[in-house]
């Protein structure tokens, strides 16, 4: 149906009761990019939060692809959204919700800040944080301050070990090179992971407990995610990273990581013209 | 408009980031009970939450009523919804979206159950717990295990100190008589608020920190909500509450709000009468 028409009822728990999972990528030139990454996260962000999704991966890439056929443009961005769906008493889940959607691709892109941001450290860590909920009012409450700050974003930490960004991974380069990211209460990120496994054929990449003392000891850091890429971090409150400007090593990620996206559209696309 | 035709757009922010507040309330005999009590908490959480609310309470009060009036039903509950509207991007706020619904008495009515419930202890504390947000996953993800436990609910704590359940205070009594209920981290409660103020001529209140502990030296136990009134808790998970079943300060402390309630729907009924 069309955007303007996608409407839920005011019973459904997603709207209700915040009880709903999603996820979210982009389509280029035809080819959903990470596809099975995304899909495996949404089908474990089901389990997580026990919500029956009522379809197998392999069915949700029909749809997705049936979808984008139907509406014929190259490039997107997809939205899946699973609720616990219409309540009669207003909390008793019934039958799940699914909503399949797709975003105009000029409109959600953002593009990549490649002159640096500066991010707000805040305690919190959010709720199930290996599901991909829908949970996202601690940051959006923060608005004003994030602009008063000049911030782009807050940083998670329980008080002693940083976690992750609100929408995005992070993580820091120390002065010898070595890439560290959080291990613990993070959302598995698809472009992190994706990164990672293209970035340890070029550097030494540790996945541990990241403490907030060691924010000092960077070179270079970065937010990762599907919509913002990889844009390196160059304030974290008053506390500059490194010398303040964006390093080499992240240039060098830049590349490493853009150029493992072209090679899955690729494959991709010889896989689809078979 | 009709219950059934009453829907939100996918784009709204409610739906896609859990971004809302809400509040709930019975009108018996045409009488909202303590709506003022309600309006003040909804105007409260919004505030908290950083939600525009574009109404005085004394509109919404008066759209309230007005709502009452055209579908003529002496007897329902409402819920005024507070979301961060529909979003162009997915993620920043326009426009809030502010939603009252009528829902039917009889269907949504649960009662108090006499005979007593259990509950689990769950460690988490609600995220701006002050604010009545749409946040429940966090439960609804437990559904089968309260089953499983015959439980009818969690009762939240943070590993030292007891705050709320799910969707309702709780409060104790010790063997000496005193009442004691959490003071801090828990949704301010109108029934419990209209409770304490009634109970405070009978008995000793005090709002303090209650600890895990305490639960060995509670003579009875309570939860305490608009839906279900102030059900007894005779059990949490293994620990059996006083003799294990329904006691005489329960019985007197129903009585006592119920006669608040009924004072209270007769004094505004003389007023709109005037």
């Amino acid at each position: 149906m069309p955007e303007a028409e996608a409407k839920v009822h005011v019973h459904d728990l997603g709207l209700l009761r915040g009880y709903g999972i999603f996820d979210f990528f982009p389509v280029i030139r035809g080819v959903p990019l990470f596809v099975e990454d995304y899909l495996e996260r949404f089908e474990n962000s089901a389990r997580l939060m026990d919500l029956d999704l009522n379809f197998t991966k392999e069915e949700l890439r029909g749809i997705i692809l049936q979808l984008l056929k139907h509406n014929d443009t190259p490039n997107a961005y997809m939205r899946l959204l699973l609720t616990g769906g219409v309540s009669e008493n207003g909390f008793s889940p019934q039958r799940p919700t699914l909503i399949i959607m797709q975003h105009d691709y000029e409109k959600y892109r953002t593009g990549t800040p490649k002159d640096g941001i500066k991010l707000i450290k805040e305690q919190y860590v959010r709720d199930i944080p290996e599901a991909k909920t829908t949970n996202y009012f601690h940051v959006l409450r923060l608005r004003k301050k994030l602009v008063e700050e000049g911030a782009a974003d807050v940083l998670y930490h329980d008080g002693k070990l940083i976690t992750e960004s609100s929408r995005s991974n992070f993580f820091i380069f120390k002065k010898d090179g070595t890439l560290v990211t959080a291990k613990s209460n993070v959302l598995p990120g698809v472009t992190l992971k994706n990164l990672l496994e293209a970035a340890k054929e070029h550097f030494k990449v540790e996945v541990r407990d990241l403490l907030l003392e060691e924010l000092a000891e960077a070179q270079e850091a970065f937010l990762c995610s599907t919509l913002k890429g990889v844009p390196p971090v160059l304030q974290i409150d008053n506390q500059r990273i490194g010398d303040g400007k964006p390093g080499k090593w992240g240039q060098e990620l830049q590349k490493i990581f853009q150029n493992r996206s072209n090679r899955y559209i690729e494959n991709q696309t010889l896989l689809m013209r078979d």
